[in-house]
């Protein structure tokens, strides 16, 4: 019945997953001179704690953007536009991790790194927040099925990403070791004790629609 | 009903979701020295401002690129080669988007990057409109029930884009700067004030086909 | 009714798409000195010709890997194996196409790097050839209203890009120009003269399974 | 009617193609003096080794997550972490697939580049098995028609799949020729015998859910 959600679904799922294999090839690598292989991988410890972080961020963001879209009905300009833009913040992701993974024990250049990897994260979950607090407004956007209730919570659920990142990213100013510890705790908190029911629309909400209704009486 | 249409739409989807995502990858990054990442992020903003523009033109060919398969009912040999020759522009742009963004500033060499920037979308949106004219115009190809004016309109869309970048890479002779103005200008019009609803196939042209169909009478 | 086949056809097209869009991030990219852009890219105008070859050889074996796998019913261990090697064989093609690129022009190199193209572009159509050659005998694997001249004809195309591989590698020795230019000719004499008939599996085989039959009489 | 688990399943049939498609980016690259170019491919012999020791591999694993989530009929919270942590150490295995090949040859960065190559692994199918082990202990996480006996085969197959990458990590510290061959031969032995029939679910359960349940009596 909406070919148009399901297709911005399909191409925003690859996007998701093309980002999050491609932050492997940012990893540093170089050739090192005979016996310095172990040295050169704990030299670059910084570019491992930043890509795992990444890497679960992005799909703490997965997460976050089937929730938003597993209630989406109708597919509007505007909803697109703000897709478009979830997926722009996603598909730069790569690049700040990189710099975040070189630079985070190079003195000033730490704080910058940071700063970037930090608002780049904050701005991609403001679109996240946005995308939904619009479709949640818009007449006709969501399933009519979407309870009141789960949409609340998963707007707050948004809004404490934003907060989150826009407090680390402050850190970071002070601290860049702070804010990347502040970012892998998080991500950890987050896989394990979300409000993963807040996540999931309703049952009848994620049907397939080819799945057969079963008879009723 | 029409696994081939579905098919070749899957594949280019899987082709624009992938080429959107490697822009990433042709950012600059060079080992800076210490202190200097701040200077070097600005030295660059001009891969940043092509990236994003890219990133957003691409956007926009994979929503004219849905306008057309949505019509299509048939795949015909023309057809599949048309369709892989705006694949391979498509496929190709993070390499114009790369030159951009390196040679902006660079006196001469702004206006060969940019000619080539601008040459390679206006390949890419000739074949885009070529794949929409044959569509239109050969027999048994659209769905029967597309409608005339829809089809019409969505060519002028098309000719629109192709006369635009045309326009764009003649002023990159001039100034390679407004050249790229063009082009982000351009993206922020379409993608707010395109004429959607030519981009939308009829209702019930996009019917998925495992949909069942309303009983009737 | 196969889940099986239609898992590994969107797994194969995936890593077909990816191949065929990765192909870009090989072209050549090292920063010029001002105003050498322009001859810069003249130079390498083999790597341009390789990637287009070798984009359009790679849409040309998606069409073949499409045509064997409609007519698959049941996938087998062998078939399964087979299909990895056709996989694997696709998945490394950008390698030989930048060595071409960049080493066409460059003496005893030239030889070299058109071998080991021609070779892996041989490999790949004779694991294509083994796949298909296989599925046809093997009891039970193809649907059973595949056409026997129809599965004829496809085993004569595929045979035929065999042969012509292996006869473009052996001019390789002689002339690696002759062998680039083989190579683009047969691209586009295929793509545009193939037996597409051949490639089209029947009407019934490629229904989707969702598809309501159509009540009989 | 699990809507998750096929979304699931997509996303990671995603990255698992995207990470077997990346492992070409890899292999080594850089322009060679004239006449040099043989021999620099002989001299990379082992990358290719690893390039295709770590694309069977990966294509096993493809195999094992299949076979998994083929009998997944709900995704909990636990499911998703540990698949997440399956997907991270798949993403990842281009870089070290990368160290092996680059340092096989080189001393003591040989041991490191073997150890960091097994270990990564050996994680990746302890997460598999972690996935496994969970989804058949945890209650309403299978299909109800699993068999019994199948799943214990799987967890044999995954259990062994660890226990051998130990043993070939452990191997890697006397000898890293050796390790590198165990992976090679471990490989082909599975993709040639490994209990096919374990890593199928039963026929009623990989049926797709649109497909008309055949009338019975």
């Amino acid at each position: 019945m909406q070919p148009h959600p399901r297709r911005i679904e399909l191409f925003s799922d690859a996007v998701f997953a093309i980002a999050i294999t491609l932050l492997v090839l940012e990893l540093p690598f170089e050739k090192v001179e005979e016996g310095e292989l172990w040295h050169a991988l704990e030299d670059h410890w910084a570019s491992f704690a930043a890509y795992a972080v990444a890497f679960a961020s992005i799909g703490i963001a997965w997460l976050h953007h089937h929730a938003v879209f597993d209630r989406v009905a109708k597919v509007t300009r505007v909803l697109l536009l703000l897709n478009l833009g979830v997926l722009l913040t996603i598909a730069f992701l790569p690049f700040p991790t990189q710099l975040l993974g070189e630079y985070v024990e190079q003195g000033d250049d730490a704080r910058t790194a940071t700063l970037v990897f930090g608002a780049s994260w904050t701005v991609s979950a403001a679109m996240m927040l946005a995308t939904w607090s619009y479709a949640r407004r818009a007449p006709g956007v969501l399933r009519p099925e979407t309870s009141a209730a789960g949409a609340r919570r998963l707007e707050m659920l948004l809004r404490g990403a934003v907060a989150a990142y826009v407090v680390f990213t402050l850190v970071a100013v002070v601290s860049p070791a702070a804010c990347l510890g502040l970012f892998s705790l998080a991500a950890a908190v987050v896989l394990w004790g979300s409000d993963y029911e807040a996540l999931e629309a309703e049952p009848e909400a994620v049907r397939a629609p080819s799945e057969p209704t079963p008879p009723r009486g």
